[in-house]
């Protein structure tokens, strides 16, 4: 099973692609969708933002997906923008038809790094730890194949627990 | 010209459709962009929302489009899914190669009220006077014919002093 995850952003969108055999996670691939003030009008950023992401799920056409629920900080400008950004990114997948997870910013670092409230050089650390010789496109895309890897933990808890559930239905 | 208003947001997403030759204002159509939560999750709600008033966009073809400029309040979680159906909002016309003006709504207010702290039944009643005759699809849908005036209203001043700068260099 092929899982992407997207950790939203205005300027810099990261994705990250995992596949997932049993509890064997291979890094596929990862980068950043960019989108720079001088590029034009918000309305001309989030149609690049979107036609960028459209190109990801086309090229690796991912059978599920994640993205990280945003932290609302106290900046209502910030987070309004992160909002516009994080339409895009829950937008894109919904599109192609695939199922779009949601965890929270400590939930993803509770499950990649162990703590809930971890470093980004943690984070960066245990994403090189389970996808060995991976090349970090940067650390919004290390952020988004922590994304990832929380999904496919999370997917494979909820299958064992329906694979429990059945044999004790048997 | 025609242009196309649009009022974010995720569970009644407002839009109005006018026509603009000189000072004379026609009304198109309006209408409310519906997602409930129980439609789904919310990348499902963003989906259809997109679906939406992209047939708007093909339906009506705006040759230009305007978006409120979201009022950011204190309440974060407000912002955020606000910021997320504007993302939509500003990028279904994008998509289309359509220009996205943007204003505030105190702006939008001061254009069709003549005041910018105006109540809403005084926008419904200004909406009605500048368009006679229409049909309101609801209080976003006015707000939408709103925003359209005030970017046709906007428009035509720009042209104006266009026009005198090029007859003051002629």
């Amino acid at each position: 099973m092929r899982v992407l995850g997207i950790d939203p952003g205005l300027r810099n969108l990261g994705w990250g692609v995992i596949d997932v055999a049993g509890s064997r996670l291979t890094h596929v691939a990862n980068g950043i969708c960019h989108s720079d003030g001088s590029e034009g009008t918000l309305a001309q950023r989030l149609r690049s933002l979107h036609a960028q992401l459209t190109e990801v799920v086309r090229l690796y056409a991912p059978d599920t997906s994640a993205v990280e629920h945003t932290f609302v900080n106290k900046d209502a400008v910030a987070t309004l923008k992160l909002g516009q950004a994080r339409g895009i990114a829950l937008l894109v997948p919904a599109q192609a038809g695939i199922e779009v997870g949601e965890y929270a910013p400590n939930a993803v670092k509770k499950t990649v790094v162990g703590v809930g409230h971890a470093a980004k050089v943690q984070i960066d650390h245990m994403v090189r730890l389970h996808l060995p010789g991976v090349q970090l496109a940067g650390p919004d895309a290390a952020d988004a194949l922590a994304i990832a890897i929380c999904h496919a933990h999370h997917m494979q808890s909820a299958n064992r627990l329906q694979a429990a559930l059945q044999r004790a239905q048997a």
